[in-house]
């Protein structure tokens, strides 16, 4: 089959590999109806995260189940799925406390972007959804896959609630899906911090009440400035820099919550300092399946349409602009037709 | 009066201050019953935080109000008061999110190794007990004032609840009323990882179930050990090194809560490590004031007995041999009768 490989810096192309398979009783294989470019992706083909070799791509995935093995219980052929981005048993005590992207059998998906996928642990990782849903459902199904798990991870994590002030700290597909999910859990006031107008909009269509455009210390400053000195109740870093950490932190309040879901990138904390802050702190990679069921409720619903963030759509051999435009913030994130 | 000052490391002696006086309309002056030293003392005692000169000491205090300024409404003279180390009007958006400690108008006790003491922001500071205590009763409330209140803290900070598994990393006079907290809040297995006798049969009494000897790497070892190899779901860091911060991290489950209420001294947190333990990281200066009711309250209906920390007891004027033996671990904790 074609899949998208990573062979060196800004270097993304179609490759040749062969056909997945059936490898264990508890695996599935994924007829895929779209898959993603992850904001992720971006760190290695950016040479940010070191590659060894020709590296194959994608961790997003919806699709049909074509074939499953003999210990597969909870899906079957013929269904519409979704999984995580990292697979789980969902029965180990990681799991059992919500936390399945740290199950003690985890594995990272890293060939999605692909027509088919094998998916281990699949009766543990992957939802199904009560019937095919219809075709312009699938970009929104897609994104509770990762972008918009993580995001509501980001929103949970910092403790958003009914009638918080949360900032949000990055414009990219999960920042602006964080702000979705902000509103979701009843959010009076979201600042989103953007400076790009496409985003801006989308964000506002989100449910951001204010926008803004300052970064760092700055934009710290002036997120200070909008909540009469005290900052906001929750705060989601969703780039991953120091910066962004750094800003983060300086627009929380006294006993605030920031939450963190990007891999960080050089990021450090002082103990001291962050001390003096008395902010809550947690993030790490989102227990996407704590959540899939009731983000496809709400997808399938309409109550929410998170699949705006793919703003460009693409056969996957364009697979390579995919990476470009959004490298570019030409695309907030593109989706790609296996 | 005689008060405690720091002169150089290893350096404490007994000078003459002016008295002090009211000098706000909203301070009081407090004739202490008993005040103490606090592990924290012992960072500039042992020049591991730099001092500018001679330096008073001291920030646990109780006693018996003698005046109090024109503005003061909830306190009056003759009563028997506890306070924070750190001063709050209790009415600022800090003090209302129960963060009193960083209160907007906040300053830090410094002058409490004394025999009289000014607590501005007295109405939001102190409390008083319904009448005088008896005299038994004194070590205990003075434990209230931060000790204890650190330790409760390090628990509530780490989410210990009914039934959680909870690991002390700290057999300090905090760490020893951590136990006694998560034992308050119904913890179910408390793990204390001391290797002092004395501290271990303290720790008992508190509440500990078991006691871990190694420290680091080993320390949480053992406890992954003790727990199935999921580790704890509540972790209390409370020495404030970087070992016992990675040791307390190691131990923490996925998705589990790490506090910790000492000072960093030359804690770093790697953020991409951090991100891939899942915990909830929370703690700062303990706001003390949040919880000084309830812990009086415990005190007073000898529900607990937070005094037993002090396990010496030296007129102020023999305040040099308190930090004596607090450093070299001969107590655990010394009061001072001023």
């Amino acid at each position: 089959m074609k899949a998208a490989v990573l062979y060196a810096p800004y270097d993304v192309r179609i490759d040749e590999r062969a056909d997945p398979k059936i490898e264990q009783p508890t695996d599935a294989l994924i007829r895929m109806s779209a898959t993603c470019v992850c904001g992720s992706d971006l760190w290695p083909y950016r040479g940010e995260n070191p590659i060894k070799g020709p590296t194959t791509m994608g961790h997003e995935y919806c699709g049909i189940v074509e074939e499953i093995g003999g210990a597969v219980k909870s899906v079957k052929p013929g269904q519409f799925v979704v999984g995580s981005f990292a697979t789980s048993d969902n029965t180990c005590p990681n799991c059992r406390y919500g936390y399945q992207s740290s199950c003690i059998h985890r594995e990272w998906m890293t060939m999605a972007q692909a027509p088919v996928l094998r998916v281990p642990l699949a009766d543990g990782t992957l939802v199904p959804t009560p019937g095919v849903p219809s075709n312009d459902l699938v970009p929104s199904l897609l994104a509770t896959s990762d972008v918009l798990g993580t995001g509501w991870f980001a929103a949970d994590a910092a403790n958003v609630k009914s009638g918080s002030t949360v900032v949000v700290v990055g414009d990219g597909a999960v920042g602006l899906l964080g702000v979705l999910s902000a509103k979701q859990m009843g959010a009076e006031r979201i600042i989103a911090m953007s400076r790009h107008e496409k985003r801006q909009t989308l964000a506002r269509e989100f449910g951001a009440t204010d926008l803004v455009t300052e970064r760092g210390d700055e934009g710290a400053k002036r997120v200070l400035d909008m909540t009469k000195g005290i900052g906001a109740d929750s705060v989601l870093e969703c780039v991953g820099t120091q910066e962004s950490m750094t800003q983060a932190i300086q627009a929380t309040r006294k006993g605030g919550y920031v939450s963190y879901v990007g891999v960080p990138h050089g990021v450090e904390f002082k103990g001291e300092e962050l001390f003096y802050t008395h902010v809550h702190l947690h993030g790490g990679p989102a227990p996407v399946r704590r959540y899939l069921p009731k983000l496809i409720d709400l997808v399938l619903s309409r109550t929410i349409n998170p699949g705006k963030v793919f703003d460009l759509t693409l056969p996957l051999e364009e697979v390579a602009e995919g990476y470009r435009a959004m490298d570019a913030r030409r695309a907030i994130k593109a989706l790609l037709r296996p």
